[in-house]
């Protein structure tokens, strides 16, 4: 789980979600009440599983050198409080961010959007650093949401998975869509997709999209 | 054709055509009624000549380990119905998407689409995954158009070309004049390209250009 | 010459001036009434010294197996037309073809336009390629002109230089401005420079710049 | 000190704030009245610790081959008018230099300007090379604000820190935040962050945040 966590931060850099060492990554270890997450203040090149650390989930550091993430709390209240999230992902992203800004939910303008998020990218409270007001946000924003991606308003995007890979494809897809619709919406208005036609490509690429079962 | 294909997914990559796995290509196989296209959902560092599945043209698997694209249909509908069509690309390139999402065909406003798309970029229509629907859009779109590129609506882009090749070569244009007339219009309305200018370019360009003769 | 012409195709590249094929530097030999130029429909990774062509100032191919560029008359028109140019650039870059295709120059509110271009960077009139039209036009809008720079209308730049990679760094600051001053235009007016003060930047930069003479 | 400066260049070239050699980054020799900076007109793949110039705070040039950079006078002048300034980084990157170019101060709209600038990042007045207009124009703006950048008036960014890493950091951070601002205010207007919260966010990153103490 530390390599694949560290491994995984090559992502937001390759998709340019982030810069400097804004954004991190964590896993959940299975079996455990623990996860993995990136250590604070420490540059993406120079990260390995060695330096990744270990927290429980109250976010306490449990195994490792370095300090964890300033955004652990946050991770550890959404481990805590939803068993089936494997793996959480924070950016800065910058379209994500500016409709974050805005405090603007995504329309669901794209069937891409329709499958991975199942509607619109809602948006999460304004909410300080320092103790669970970020955590609470996410997960009451996403229990029962169909969107893997919360924009925390003023701040930026907050993504969940069934594990890390899963939640690092969830920001890299909110990223993009994010800039489409942007882009879209500059010169005009994008035409709605009915609700009916959203449900329909959301099911159909939750359980029949990948590698699951060849036809 | 195995390997053409599989090494031609790198120019998506490069261009920035593509986000995760969204986004394939294809290549009818000479001289029989099959053609390669990427497997589903497999990431674009994995993608070998070996991974690459065959189809035939209802697209069904007929060699390959993995599951074809969730596309697959799509490409299939093409080379059953234009048979001069040897390759298909399909991405979710961000400006041509966002013109595809508000239904907007892309006017000829620059001399490079004059000669690459000979006019304007048409819209197909807004069609679910599943069954002929898509396929049915672009065939009806690009039948006796010039353009190589159709954007369907609220999807994304089809591009065809007598190799997979040209296709790729058309989906990376489309995407080039997709924001370079989108930049252009932010500010202002860009000059009209007079029709007979466009034919004048579109027959240079298709007759003369590149290495077919030395002058 | 070869050689610098082959290499500085690279820059073109890697300052994602160019898409597939669509633009080209050239290089006048000193001495004789050649110069070298990029083949036509070669893509940027296959560029050797070796398939590099050679041709004279009538644009009439002397030496080499491929065909030059499709844009070689205009750039022979330049070389015959203005002897005091050692290098030619095309491209149809974004930002710059932006404002190309709305027949629209760039204002001078950056100081680093007011460096390099010492001004606006003009438009040049709509012209088709197949004749000296588009020659001529470069010619026009640049004797004269501070700017090394012209946006041809509805098709791309044109850059010139003492040698090909001032030509080429002229391709690079048009675009870095074109982009700068549209995101400037995007959110309101940009702020006027004084002309006096644009005259003393130019004179500086120009006079006194770069490892010249170190003070 | 010449290895770290030398080596920093790359970081702007990896956040594409720099075109060409436009964009300096120098460092305060700890213990002498001295420091390293980018020589003129040299490009960023030919930079090594020895090409590296070493002037006086007066920007007289003590050791070197080369010219210092253009923009010498006003880096000597934020050393000896900030004594707590060990590294200084001036760009044209594309958003900042946008605001720069309307004169116009970034608003604080995101947690993460909290973080690093405090509040809004200020503008600085329009200033000729050449003299010390420059580095006035910076070192009035800075002094007793939070903000490590400054907006100068059509021109583009300067930024300080306690060490050259540091203002590198605030170079790319400024840039990243100068695009989300821009694009969020393009499709509306950003909510506005309370003073009492921005300050809550200012007073914690810089106090807790990195690995200054693991928790």
């Amino acid at each position: 789980m530390r390599k694949i966590v560290a491994d995984l931060h090559a992502e937001l850099v390759r998709y340019n979600l982030v810069a400097w060492t804004a954004g991190n990554v964590s896993g959940r270890v299975p079996g455990a009440d623990l996860f993995v997450i990136k250590p604070s203040g420490v540059s993406y090149d120079e990260l390995t599983p060695e330096n990744m650390v270990v927290c429980d989930l109250d976010g306490t550091l449990v195994e490792g050198e370095h300090a964890p993430s300033s955004d652990t709390a946050a991770h550890a209240y959404v481990y805590r409080n939803m068993p089936e999230v494997g793996g959480v992902v924070h950016t800065h992203s910058t379209y994500a961010s500016a409709w974050a800004a805005r405090g603007e939910a995504i329309p669901c303008v794209l069937t891409a959007m329709a499958d991975e998020f199942g509607g619109e990218i809602p948006v999460g409270p304004f909410a300080l650093i320092g103790d669970d007001s970020i955590g609470q946000g996410i997960v009451e924003t996403l229990k029962g949401h169909r969107s893997p991606a919360v924009l925390m308003q003023n701040h930026g995007v907050f993504t969940i998975g069934k594990d890390p890979k899963a939640a690092v494809k969830a920001a890299v897809m909110c990223e993009d869509v994010a800039r489409t619709v942007h882009v879209a919406r500059q010169l005009g208005t994008p035409l709605p997709i009915a609700q009916d036609d959203i449900d329909r490509l959301y099911d159909r690429y939750q359980n029949v999209y990948g590698q699951r079962s060849p036809r």
